[in-house]
């Protein structure tokens, strides 16, 4: 009798499934694609940042040979694009920004393809340039998009209780201005695209899109084909963080142009273009006060955002919705008062980028909560947890916490780090240049989707093979996160077979069912939900068809290492393999297909931006411990500690994975990246201006998972992808102050920023 | 109000889903694949027929630059493949016949592959030869195969009735030998395969096979990678005809080439090879006694065949399973002794040929029944329909004709040629050279399938995305019968679409659910039930929706061009894409997903070959007319009248393709097609010298379908795919007799072949 012990998947450390290839060179990214006929596309952009067109002259491109199509405005259905709707794939009319696209041609070589964008002349009217917020805001600034004569395409408003009776219930008031800059994604995998019309004029686009379903309604008007008619297929992508969530001109002018070529057209940026014509992190000048009483008891938040938008509107334009919620619910805020002015500029603009907006904020709020715990006289710990909120509650904003760790989150991070002795210990100073300081910052986020469209679900059907090798077509992207390993984890457990056993297809928007995308760190939440509960009802089959083989109920079975067992003794009663040939073949000619949309229980914002958006949400508390050199203003991050409220760890190596370069990127965000936009141009194209934190700088991470085990989560999980970015760079500010009593506002955190702080003694 | 009448797409004539792709090049067969690193694989094919294999010397090959495997029998698992399991992909003890593969290569271009083959030195000891069943049936005879010191590898008995009381009960009592020759399949797309591997050992093949699930299975102890690894592609395939049901030794020779390489290979025939080394259909001599009382009864059919099995046993070895479902149950017969013996000879081996037998079956029983009615004074027409099946009878051997439209095609066939009248002219003869005559044969074949493995079935997996496009995955294989077409059709009609709104993805062993293979005509009953039932529960959830959304019954409404309409008016309620997103966006968060696997209801056949094996059958009659010029033996068809019981038509411009194709083919096999095998040897590899026939010498072809309305089949149709192949060569003869007064007993019908019986006087 062969007994075979009950094991699980959860928790454990699985390499991702597409490691391998990655690391071998087998991975095929969009650069790979090859296509009988492929022609290269290339883009030309203005040369200024706020100009007229007055005549494009393709003539001489056009007859150069080699070329196969050249492409302006005209040549375009006219429809804009991008999250606003206010950018045209190809300028006609006006350039907005330094990035704008005026012409584009497709030719048989790279070299043709640049030669052809050198004969194209393009006559500019200059019209006044707009390069901040404040020159935008201005009475008589020039305009940027004749729609919105005063520059400002958005404002948002949230309010709860009422600001003017919680000040005068506060003891201590503070107001503060935080100016965060621009940062960009980095992915080590330049933007581009491949696409093909075949002679029924179905289109398929190689994308490296986050959301595929999505991709096809958008960008359908801006192409003039009908979504139906559009595959997106997604190649391995190298690297999203966000910056794939909106469609920007590149990728209609790759498919107008395979459509005006007859075909197939690939457009790939250098990495100079990706730069410069990439989305950015949105930049936000933040201005916050709050409020609290003697007792430590926080009254009230009031912050006012500027956002510059740049010459467009993408997705960088919404992170208010994220923004807000940290405002009003990252610890107990019971009165909240937010409003954000969007702004256009003659700058680059800014897309979706990994935290959405939430990094600024709770730079912003972290440093204010240690600010107010030093008025207060407490310290950082106590502090915080005096406000943390509790499982079960529900926020003035409508969230509702069913679970929530922040409060392990907040003493984990302490004890293991003995906070509270080093921060006094550090506070006081050591002699010499060195100081040393410790900080920390929490974070919320959502964790359990985020409904901001009307279906926020994710699609799976799934089938088993006669020899138990089960492949799941799931609506969810792979975009380095880890989400087909996790997604192979649950069908696995449920099944009780090797994660080898498992084929993820998610690339592929004519063969998988809808999802909405990869954002707002829902897919192990979401797709994970979707694949479990397919994966559920095959294992139900199973288990009913052996209960009727073997003559045991279902209830006293399990299925374990591709074996039907006892459930109570583990005692293997029949290879499932066998099981599901008896089924096909002998039984009741059956094969195992299943299917499942799981739609998450939460629901839109009302007007107020208040409601149950997200299904579950995500907690944490990083503390940092870094050295300053006051000579040179030099920072060195020694550890960063990290307690996560994960709900339940699903791969612990994939959660590794997700807080290390959360932590590396929030460093990043907080010491040395930093797009240098000036006047409306990018200073520093190239990774050698561009600092981004590599290896030797990365410091011992310590990591812990709080696992809260959410109700609805699969397993118990909460998603985690955005969250190990969101407070680094908050608690570095608060372990610099701990370290040399100098607060920074701004970032980066560079030795000269720093030295120039210090010195000035502001 | 909108109005939308009850349309239907059943029966109309709809051009193939993938013509368009086909006629401008757009399609990718396995010879257009290019992968990155693909390498160029070669066989080495013995030179002698039956010998010893001494020793094989690669080394110089190994050493040429360029080459990346050599492989000899050694270097594989040692595993035979085929249906006989008794054909090692690489041979290392003995050759066989003429196209045994003793070696291969995969090296850098085609050039370097053939130098290195050139370089491959192998030293054998012949052995004497045997060429015909005869030679290998004598005592003392050489031995093919040790494991059959007879040669004999298979053979088979069939009986029912009684053939000693079915001879006393005769008036009459004809006996006749007929031999039918070597034809192959002609595919205008050679043999080939790519196959890769990743470096996670997963196997990817690029396959023309029609069979992709039961490939993995049978190649899988082949190749020595477990089935659930390996995953086959389908590309478009240039003609199947049943010469891709088996596997044969080039696609493991590709793969394992594959794998020692550590790079892709591509492996694709010469035109030269395809005719050497693709399969044959099957050589048959065939003795048949018949018997008749002088009412015109037929009595009994007592038969014997020998097959030349060739050097290895493929599919062809077992086409006596269909001969003798002919020679039981193609019209009454109340008494059938049938005995096959299959004889290995050093000839080339044969495989699945569209019909499977039946062309040679038919071809005997057809010609006796012509004999036997002029034996008792009857004529053609009268004779058959005395001796006709009716519906609802059931075979001595168990077959159950629900459905049976014999009678109707005999009749509609001869009434719109006017048979009688001419076959009684045309034999009194005219003056001059040039003779006219008319001929008639019928067949019988299995039209819902045909129970040779434990399951028939098909699965379907089914979704519709947000606008109503509907994608369809299929385990059923396009093979150019024009099967994704009439699936497309099926789910169309359910859903109320135009076909342009559904895609059929059916070639991809990884995503589509399980499907035995195209063979036995089965494409359009089984798939097309699978996929019907899979759409039908999709139309049952969106008018359940509806009628909630409307208020309406459901059973009140019907889906009509995209919309809901009332299912008495047609008024028009409700766009289809809307109620889709409202059921997405809106009300239950649900998306259209559904998944069939269909069974047909036809049972295996019992050891003594009896049982309904088919859940419908397929009947025809073809009338030829033709003039022969008596003085060069030059035959002219003048035109083919062809009724077939297809039980419904389901694409119209789909059956006549078929039927087309199909009399074509047996036009072919009658009078110019045959692959001259002497002594081994192929001796006209080439389109010069096997003579197809091209379209001048294609007659008018008048096409009538019977539609008897099958009451299992999709729609009430059965399948048709062989069919029209089976009974036109019988039906030539036949006419040729009239024409004539002389009988043929063997093809094809060569100028010099009918000059020498003419002038021979027998």
């Amino acid at each position: 009798m062969r007994i075979i012990d009950k094991e699980t998947l959860i928790g454990k450390r699985i390499p991702k499934l597409d490691a391998r290839k990655k690391a071998v060179g087998e991975a095929i990214y969009v650069h790979d694609i090859e296509l009988p006929g492929l022609l290269v596309g290339k883009i030309l952009r203005s040369d200024r940042v706020h100009a007229r067109i007055l005549r494009i002259d393709t003539t001489a491109a056009e007859l150069l040979p080699g070329v196969h199509a050249v492409l302006t405005a005209a040549d375009t259905p006219g429809k804009p694009l991008g999250h606003g709707r206010d950018n045209p794939p190809l300028k006609g009319d006006k350039v907005r920004c330094i990035r704008d696209e005026v012409a584009a041609v497709a030719a048989e070589s790279e070299a043709i393809a640049e030669e052809a964008l050198s004969l194209i002349r393009v006559e500019y009217e200059d019209l006044p340039p707009v390069f901040s917020v404040q020159e935008a805001l201005a009475d008589g600034a020039p305009v940027i998009h004749e729609k919105h004569p005063n520059n400002i395409p958005f404002t948002y408003e949230y309010n709860h209780g009422d600001i003017a009776q919680a000040e005068n219930d506060s003891d201590i008031l503070i107001e503060d201005v935080f100016k965060l800059h621009y940062v960009t994604h980095c992915c080590m995998g330049v933007s581009g695209a491949v696409a093909q019309f075949d002679s029924d004029g179905n289109l398929t686009v190689y994308s490296q899109t986050q959301v595929p379903f999505l991709y096809k309604k958008d960008i359908a008007p801006v192409i003039g084909v009908r979504p139906e008619k559009i595959r997106v297929i997604q190649p391995v992508i190298g690297g999203g963080f966000g910056s794939k969530l909106d469609i920007y001109p590149f990728e209609p002018i790759c498919i107008l142009l395979a459509r005006a070529a007859g075909r197939p057209v690939k457009l790939i940026y250098s990495r100079e273009e990706e730069f410069i014509a990439s989305p950015t992190r949105q930049p936000v000048e933040l201005t916050i006060r709050s409020g609290v009483r003697k007792d430590g008891t926080l009254t009230f938040r009031d912050v006012k955002t500027l956002h510059d938008n740049g010459g467009y509107t993408s997705w960088g334009a919404t992170t208010p919705f994220v923004i807000m919620q940290t405002i009003s619910s990252l610890y107990r805020v019971p009165h909240c008062s937010y409003r954000t002015t969007v702004v256009y500029t003659n700058n680059p603009y800014s897309g979706s980028f990994r935290g959405f907006g939430n990094l600024q904020a709770t730079f912003a709020v972290e440093s204010h909560m240690d600010k107010l715990a030093e008025a207060v006289g407490m310290d950082p710990v106590a502090f915080r947890l005096h406000n943390a909120q509790k499982p079960g509650e529900t926020t003035p904003q409508g969230m509702v916490f069913r679970t929530c760790g922040l409060s392990e989150c907040l003493t984990t991070a302490s004890d293991k780090t003995r906070f509270v002795e080093k921060h006094r210990s550090y506070r006081n100073g050591e002699k010499g240049p060195l100081k040393r300081g410790i900080g920390m910052a929490s974070l919320l986020h959502v964790g359990g989707g985020a409904k901001i469209y009307r279906s926020d679900g994710c699609g799976t059907m799934l089938k088993i093979d006669d020899y138990g090798h089960v492949t799941v077509l799931t609506g969810s992207t792979e975009i380095g996160q880890g989400s087909e390993t996790v997604i192979a984890q649950f069908v696995a457990e449920e099944l009780g077979l090797a994660i080898s056993a498992v084929t993820i297809i998610n690339n592929d928007s004519e063969i998988t069912p809808w999802d909405v995308g990869v954002h707002a760190s829902r897919t192990t939440f979401i797709a994970g939900n979707s694949a479990q509960r397919a994966a559920r009802k095959a294992r139900e089959k199973l288990l009913s068809a052996a209960a009727e083989t073997l003559g045991v109920p279902s209830r006293e079975l399990d299925l374990r290492a591709g074996q039907v067992t006892r459930a109570d003794t583990g005692e293997a009663l029949l290879d499932l393999g066998k099981l599901i040939r008896s089924l096909h073949f002998a039984k009741k000619n059956e094969i195992v297909m299943t299917s499942e949309y799981y739609e998450p229980p939460s629901v839109p914002q009302d007007r107020e931006f208040k409601g149950n958006v997200s299904a579950s949400y995500a907690f944490g508390t990083q503390v940092v411990e870094l050295e300053v050199d006051t000579e040179t203003g030099v920072i060195r991050i020694l550890k960063v500690t990290a307690a996560h409220d994960v709900g339940r760890v699903i791969n612990a190596l994939g959660i590794e994975g997700q807080i290390e370069g959360g932590v590396v990127m929030g460093m990043g965000y907080a010491l040395s990246e930093h797009l240098q936009v000036e006047e409306g141009l990018v200073n520093n194209p190239n990774f050698r201006d561009y600092k981004l934190i590599t290896a030797p700088e990365v410091p011992e991470i310590d990591m812990h998972f709080i696992e809260t085990r959410d109700p609805e989560g699969p397993a118990g999980a909460k998603g985690v992808g955005e969250a190990p970015a969101i407070c680094t760079s908050a608690a570095i500010v608060n372990a610099l102050y701990n370290a040399t009593g100098k607060r920074f506002y701004e970032l980066p955190l560079t030795p000269e920023r720093v030295l120039r702080v210090l010195k000035s003694g502001t």
